[in-house]
């Protein structure tokens, strides 16, 4: 049988006095002197629940009058402009099914009251049928279907790259080792080493750290291409912007440089916030109300401004002379740290800032080298709130340059031989960027660990579900 | 500096004689003795190149007559009807400018002309730049984004399930263990077995096999959800329709009974297909001419058609009656094999079949047990051509059920308590699907082996790139 969902009822899709079906969980029951109940129905489809009201001539009232939070319920009723404060449009029950009741309502581990935000992460099964999770998860989808929409319309191809993968040449930091080989029983080789020929794939493979390598393969060819897809590191961080399995958005342009893909990055974040504020101000108003009251404000801040271009080297004037007592030392050559960032960002500019060309000595392989021989065509957004959101560059496309910088950096040309290829066979200018999604969600909800806006997250220790 | 992609210039959004700067690879160059130079342009924006027509009094005309398959350009000039055959638009060099020239191109691996799929899929990362691959690409692009907006405009939320699970509870079938524990010194606890308390998160843990039993509760609370996003399978199956790594996509639907989510599959097909017709002819048209005269067509026939229910007690009688000799006996209890499933869907019906209610003994725990105690409602979509291309049921909703199921099964109730949670705390009938992206990918192209349409494949013994 079809139902209305609440979202639809609530926007007035439906006529006053239109008889509808809704389905859904009870929110909250309260019951009337005067032989009626008013039922919140909820079923995910919006932030708020619908007001049903049960008059006691239902012949199931009994039951009705024994509900309580997360039974669910099927509701036939009328459709009525509400004389109540805080809804404006009400269903009249012509009859109610309970579906399903809650097995002892003290116990239940989601009952109508205010939780920590901890103990919701520990029961992560249950916790998307709270008002916060819920309104994560709706926020979270708008923006990835956003962000494919973004790319989709300028005319970028979703390329998925492996998350299985036999070379660690990105060098990004620790990573799991994907196995099949049995560990109460594992093969040597000849000199003692572990015997990976005997393994699923004939060699050591690790998840991946980053689709970028992978997917330049394809910018070489497609000109405009972009990932969405989890990458992992398995470092021991336990902070609250730290997973071990994350979503990372990673396009790749091809004769594009530095400033080009700086832009669509400004494009993009303004693109996603664009369609929150416009698809999702119901849950955006809770967080402003319950988590952070700037989460709309500063959304809109960044929708209106022009991001601000900054050099790293300039960058390093200003925090020497800003006058401030910086926890670490400030001198060209080192990685700004967060209260840098802070600082120019929130303090100096008010702004988002695209930080840009830093030293080569701190950035990794494969960005572009400028003339100077002493910076690479690397960028950083910074933004008021967050600080570094956004991390992306021009890529070294020229063979010989490149082959330089690994002999530099004591890199071995073999094991970036299908990289080179790139190189060898028509190289173009290209750059690229990479978007953590869930620091993203964590930024426009204000939600300040990233663990609360991934459905089931993984850190050190944790890998329930 | 801004260019245009060829796709836009050959679907006229410029005029005639405008200006234009396009950038891509050199597919062919052809010379007159005329003086001029007939050259094929590549950027990936659609399948066709554009012609491009440099005369020899171009300053750098030595240069651009040495020019070879996959050489990058970037080519200023203006836009003509064309006379030639085969293409409507032209373009009249002003300047053509060499980015980056194809070393040794008598080596060149990806040279133009013919090469068989299994060369391409040793060079998978320079295959892209290949007609077929290029296409796939796109293809495959236009699916996905068909299948998020798809459920986007229909109210679903996208949930990103765990890659990395502790749980083994949907028996799918072989996993892959993911671990940082130093295989040369594995720990080991006080009975001699593995201790993975010491392993990254604190258990054993391995790659998802399917996202169906997380995503449930999301859709206990949400009411409409699906997934999109990596599966893994760690069978030694070489076969043309095995990946270790695959996506899947996987919606699951509250309220719903199996014949809700079977119009919701063939909703799904229909407007996916639709989308590839409408927006990747170019493509369809180059598999039609090259790969499989039928495609076209039979993507046509099932928008067109409705698709058959037939319950599996049925088939059974069709098959036993239908004079054939099959390989594998048919009796009522058996699996049905390709044979069977492509005599009914190809020979018998001539359209998709909604093959429902199989026998419990060959399904999994959580299908729901229908009133003869004997079959389960679960279903799959039997296509022409592919056989099997979905699998779904309505999941068991009733505790008690449930769980004479899991001990008729002899599995654990401990193993499943946040699953059965689900079922005590204000339950729902609620159903969902599976749709193997690679399969639908080779389905609508008509690429053979599953590993031609996934950039790069998974599979025993290799994990290359």
């Amino acid at each position: 049988m079809t139902y209305a969902p609440v979202a639809d009822v609530l926007a007035g899709k439906y006529g006053v006095n239109d008889t509808v079906t809704i389905k859904g969980w009870v929110r909250t029951r309260r019951d009337s002197k005067a032989g009626l109940s008013f039922i919140n129905v909820h079923d995910g489809s919006c932030f708020d629940p619908i007001q049903v009201i049960a008059l006691n001539t239902l012949e199931n009232y009994d039951e009705i009058i024994r509900l309580t939070t997360s039974c669910s319920v099927s509701v036939i009723g009328t459709v009525k402009q509400s004389e109540g404060q805080g809804q404006s449009i009400e269903i009249d029950a012509q009859s109610l099914e309970v579906l399903g009741w809650v097995e002892n309502p003290d116990t239940y581990p989601m009952a109508a009251k205010r939780h920590s935000i901890e103990y919701l992460r520990e029961h992560a099964h249950l916790r998307p049928r709270t008002n916060i999770i819920g309104a994560v998860t709706r926020v979270r989808n708008c923006l990835s279907q956003a962000v494919h929409r973004f790319f989709h319309e300028q005319g970028y191809f979703w390329i998925s790259t492996p998350i299985i993968t036999a070379s660690d040449t990105e060098g990004a930091g620790e990573m799991f080792r994907v196995s099949t080989l049995d560990m109460m029983n594992i093969p040597h080789d000849e000199q003692g080493n572990v015997d990976y020929r005997e393994d699923f794939f004939g060699k050591e493979t690790f998840l991946t750290v980053s689709g970028q390598l992978n997917v330049e393969t394809y910018c070489t060819a497609m000109s405009k291409v972009y990932t969405f897809g989890p990458t992992f590191r398995a470092e021991n961080s336990n902070t609250s912007r730290h997973l071990a399995e994350f979503w990372m958005i990673e396009p790749e342009v091809a004769f594009a440089d530095l400033s080009t893909v700086a832009k669509l990055a400004e494009d993009l974040l303004k693109y996603v916030f664009k369609a929150v504020l416009e698809e999702r101000l119901d849950d955006m108003t809770f967080f402003a109300q319950r988590v952070n009251k700037d989460v709309i404000t500063r959304l809109e801040n960044v929708v209106n401004s022009e991001f601000v271009r900054m050099d790293y080297t300039d960058a390093i004037e200003i925090l020497k002379n800003s006058g401030k007592a910086f926890e670490f030392p400030v001198e060209w050559g080192v990685d700004l740290s967060s209260e840098h960032e802070r600082y120019l960002a929130e303090e100096h500019v008010g702004a988002p800032i695209i930080m840009q060309n830093y030293p080569k000595d701190i950035k990794a392989f494969y960005m572009r080298i400028n003339d100077d021989n002493k910076t690479v065509a690397a960028m950083d957004i910074l933004a008021p709130g967050i600080g570094e959101i956004i991390g992306g560059s021009q890529r070294e496309e020229r063979l010989d340059v490149f082959d330089r910088r690994l002999a530099e950096m004591s890199l071995n040309q073999e094991d970036y031989s299908w990289y080179r290829d790139l190189r060898r066979y028509g190289t173009v200018p290209h750059a690229g960027f990479g978007l953590g999604f869930e620091r993203l969600v964590a930024y426009v909800t204000g939600v300040q660990n990233v663990r609360d806006v991934i459905p089931f997250p993984r850190t050190p220790g944790n890998a329930q579900y």
